[in-house]
């Protein structure tokens, strides 16, 4: 008998399909004796309960791989979820791998081709840095997923799905502009980053360049490198510090929700009270920074959205389909009690 | 030429080594014209820059599988990156995945083992469930993290590390009796969960009868399962609800920090002060929740500690050794501002 099935099982024990399933499950309603006669059986025949259709998903041989840079960071969360799920409704395999900060994510994905079975990859988060030469090397087709890039046209095999991180950084920075701060702090990604911390660097420096107000080198707080980026600590640290450096400013602009959530904190621990004495906002749409005390204004990206396309373009391109080779959506605006109108 | 490496690619183009790395990473210092030469060079000989200490770990065989239960939950995210370091550097493959909330993850685990590179499996949040008879048909090397479960002594390839959830739930109610609550209620999992949210139920109802409290059925408000569990969003809805109740009530102790801060932000959404009128507990010992405005009082699991032991005690089963089955971690209780003393 190769391949034992449950059926197989229930005719040895002389029992029902599902008295088999419920001495597998735990279920109550089953006479201990039975159970155990069914247990027995089922080590003694080498059953495997593996024949759900998920199960049978699972064993084919085709794979997408996502490849994610901070996957402690809370944004990828709900995106992973729905990404996941669309692969997996489409019977591939669905394999998840972290990216090190230091580590250049277009290298691991060199090295994951090397396994035969996968057909896609998917890049979430990460440097927009490869869009030049080390893109070249990737053989199968691939996404950027939520990192802003642009890819040399001779690429073929690649696109990009995100939202236009210098714009909506523009539309946030030109709204606070609007409701009359012309002192505003940006908290951002080191001189060296070369991902959506840069992109939302630019966008609020043309916001205020349109605004008629000069930039204040003073007024650009950077992330500690020796640190995880974009986490609610990061923001805590370098808020404490740059408000013991007594600058004026009004308004906090973070390009994370995450380093918002931290400035907000740190700003409280000061003696200041938000919105009264400084305006925060953030950037992504975090469910922590809509139930923060106050809410944090913020630009809402449609993650899961952006999740969906990622999947669908990719199979489009695995599938030698015509297919879009880049995706904005657009963010929204969502306004709460971090700032003033 | 079968395996080009850098060196061949170099001595093609009558250059250094570094000169070579310098073209793939877009390195500044490169003449283009040279750079364009290497470029040609990788594409026409198939270069894979693939040989670092890192690439050739990945491309090894054997793997460690880890079942996430809730990938969006932020205690994980941490963890997550722990786990895969210290999987890593043991030179193996890392795969991660993700079992959807109605999905067993036993089931998921024998599936993957048809892999015949799997070595080891990590069970991370979950159910406590597959304790029983599932458990047994797992039968390469397994540990459950961070779910405080009984396993049967006939089971010999499973271990659990975690912290003693009732015992720290019981902890925390014990501290908010003493500071003089009677009326405590209790966000939790629904009534068919069998996972950490039935014990901290558990540690709960005895921290009260130890204090000569009865349990009142009308303060344990539980969530509803026709959404994601353990999210913000349920802890502000499940609360919102309880309060239009009307119920006498002084603390609110929620079984994780993610509900504990939807409930903090209903409760000053309804127009109550935190913690004059009502004070808030959680658990986990989530950044979100030491950020939170006010800071959340909480459990703090030593989640990264936890990981690190859960992958020790698994290579000790994959090499044979003897091992702990069962390691206890001690919770902290870590107090802020959503309590009073």
């Amino acid at each position: 008998m190769e391949q034992v099935t449950i059926k197989d099982i229930a005719k040895i024990c002389n029992v029902g399909v599902t008295t088999v399933s419920r001495a597998i499950n735990d279920h109550p309603d089953i006479n201990p004796e039975t159970k155990q006669r069914i247990m027995d059986a089922i080590r003694e025949y080498h059953y495997f309960p593996n024949n759900s259709a998920r199960n049978l998903k699972r064993s084919e041989n085709q794979t997408i791989a996502v490849l994610v840079k901070g996957i402690s960071n809370p944004f990828f969360g709900p995106i992973i979820e729905v990404l996941e799920r669309e692969i997996i409704r489409r019977h591939f395999s669905f394999v998840l791998q972290q990216v090190e900060e230091e580590e250049d994510e277009v290298e691991a994905a060199i090295s994951l081709e090397k396994e035969k079975r996968l057909k896609g990859i998917i890049f979430l988060g990460g440097s927009v840095h490869h869009t030049a030469n080390r893109l070249r090397l990737v053989r199968i087709p691939s996404v950027i997923s939520t990192v802003d890039t642009q890819i040399p046209p001779d690429i073929e095999n690649c696109a990009v799905v995100s939202i236009d991180d210098e714009a909506e950084s523009y539309k946030m920075v030109d709204h606070l502009c609007r409701s009359g701060h012309k002192r505003i702090a940006i908290l951002t990604a080191s001189e060296r980053d070369n991902s959506i911390g840069k992109k939302r660097l630019e966008g609020y420096l043309r916001a205020l360049k349109d605004h008629g107000i000069s930039a204040d080198e003073e007024l650009i707080v950077r992330m500690k490198q020796d640190q995880r980026s974009y986490t609610i600590r990061q923001g805590y640290e370098i808020t404490s510090r740059f408000l013991e450096k007594k600058k004026e400013f009004t308004c906090i602009y973070a390009v994370s929700d995450t380093l918002a959530i931290g400035a907000l904190r740190a700003v409280i621990d000061a003696g200041l009270k938000v919105p009264e004495d400084v305006c925060i906002a953030g950037f992504d749409g975090l469910d922590i920074a809509r139930y923060y005390n106050p809410a944090v204004t913020t630009i809402c990206q449609p993650g899961e959205e952006i999740a969906a396309e990622t999947v669908r373009i990719l199979f489009d391109m695995i599938e030698g389909k015509e297919t879009s080779r880049r995706v904005v959506f657009e963010g929204t605006l969502l306004k709460g009690g971090s700032t003033i109108d």
